[in-house]
């Protein structure tokens, strides 16, 4: 196969037709996506994002994955914490607290707004997809950002015989309780807007979001897995492992607890063959053993220009297999 | 009767044994609560508050008059706006702004905690009577407030043809929409607090707020207008006319449209033989001419120490009534 309408010129990698989809969870994911916003043009780009771990909070809706996306595609986000909006207050929550609220969620003035907004329009009728395309709009975010579902689809975690919504095993309980098991829920269907971008997409990147709790709900979800065994796209992965540990979250803590060995290996079996191509960083390049279509880049994201870096690096590989 | 567990001492008003139930709508209402709280010890006061005007806005539960009253009691009012809390900021509604969500009814940072707070409590299915009990008991407020009913009780304003809900129209339209007719829910039930303080009160006070959209809510909700007319407390109501103005809202304005005259005489009317007692201001004293029991005083609250007078000055010839 030989497209060109991928290409490196002088500066950097140009994409003119290609259509690319991120499947994103949160921190990684959207690192990964802001890459790719930073190269890949607006009306190519789709970034479907896990909305397993949302919840209801304080009356509000909340989609953790999908504000970590949408603030760092605009920029907005912490990067300190990895969570929330840059520049942060917290006089509402400080006063949630004062009056014996739940405040183990901590919400800042300033995200707040995004969920009044988001659980005032849905409130109104409006989907999810809608509403996050409204929020997009005003963050001033070209590319697609579309959660996965318009259904609720919550993440569940199986811990000691108890059952756990996901965000009170991750923040209330600081993802402590081990893991004996992640309940997905049945018959979730993705939306119109998640179909036609996976139909008609060229290559498919899973972002290095924790395999499990953030790719698997999204995969869970009908008739995603199903895309991306049977049309003929690319579907790369890019290891959350490096160095046999996990860049931020429990997916190290997770895999050893469900019997996994921990490395970028395990994270390639556990894809298998629904990914084409799997890049892992070379700090594991010695350790790894599948065999498979298999690259291996400087991973870590440490800042913007890491971003760009990363997103460039796994395009390339991707169109080079493409071209394969 | 002569019954002297209300006395006149040096420090004041010292009320021992009696059961005193305010009826209270927003700013005057809260005020007038506020002076009765200084005097009255907290087990002998309980503050009925009108949420008709309560509203769902961006997700959560916003009971306007009850939080007045609960700022107000708790010294945490803004005395420069009538609503609110004092010391307020505004970055999450400015955010909203932002975002494209509605920002017509304006919710401050520490206000929007409130809300949070209640709408949490609310969906884990404790009652609005509870959870007002909760937040009072966290901002250290003593005596009793009681939303008139735990079931919602819509206010809803006709103008021109048009049915508006009353934050739409108070708020939102700035109550310029002249207003043809209040409609009242049927068949909302006062909650057993309520039904139990008016049982059990000696003096029930109706506070100078709006007699249509705060205090006729309140009398509508069953069987709490069926409690004042058969049970021999006395009932004290205060004109929110003065000078044949209204203090602030917009009572004057529409009893203009609802064909009243704008006058103490026409509230004292309006309120009919409900109560025993009716309190105007000194202003109207020439032009009061409505018969039964009523007393001239100056009933205008411009600060704490107002506040504390006129309570003290209702009070005292409430139990003149009595005694007589």
């Amino acid at each position: 196969m030989t497209d060109h309408r991928l290409r490196i010129t002088d500066n950097g990698l140009r994409i003119t037709d290609y259509r690319i989809v991120c499947l994103a969870g949160g921190v990684g994911g959207a690192k990964l996506a802001a890459g790719l916003a930073h190269i890949v043009p607006p009306a190519n780009l789709t970034v479907i994002v896990n909305t397993g771990d949302d919840f209801q909070h304080l009356g509000l809706t909340v989609c953790p994955d999908l504000d970590t996306v949408m603030y760092t595609l605009a920029g907005m986000a912490n990067a300190e914490t990895g969570w929330g909006r840059a520049g942060e207050s917290w006089r509402t929550m400080e006063m949630v607290a004062q009056l014996g609220g739940p405040d183990w969620f901590s919400l800042g003035d300033l995200d707040l707004a995004t969920h009044l907004t988001r659980t005032q329009l849905l409130s109104e009728g409006q989907t999810l997809t809608a509403v996050t395309h409204h929020l997009c709009t005003h963050l001033h975010i070209q590319p697609a950002i579309l959660p996965m579902s318009d259904q609720p689809a919550p993440t569940m975690i199986e811990s000691d015989g108890r059952i756990l919504p996901f965000q009170t095993w991750f923040v209330r309980e600081r993802w402590q309780p081990p893991v004996s098991k992640i309940i997905l829920p049945e018959d979730v269907k993705a939306t119109h807007a998640v179909v036609r971008a996976l139909e008609t997409a060229d290559m498919v990147i899973i972002a290095p979001s924790n395999p499990f709790v953030s790719i698997d709900p999204i995969l869970n979800v009908y008739p995603i897995r199903a895309l991306l065994e049977d049309v003929p796209q690319v579907v790369t992965a890019v290891s959350p492992i490096i160095g046999g540990q996990a860049v931020k979250g429990p997916a190290a803590k997770m895999m050893q607890e469900m019997g996994m060995e921990v490395s970028a290996t395990a994270v390639a079996r556990y894809y298998g063959d629904l990914v084409d191509l799997f890049i892992y960083d070379r700090q594991d390049e010695g350790a790894f053993e599948e065999r498979g279509e298999a690259v291996a880049m400087d991973t870590m994201m440490v800042d913007g220009d890491g971003r760009v870096r990363v997103a460039k690096e796994v395009l390339h590989a991707s169109l080079n297999f493409l071209e394969s």
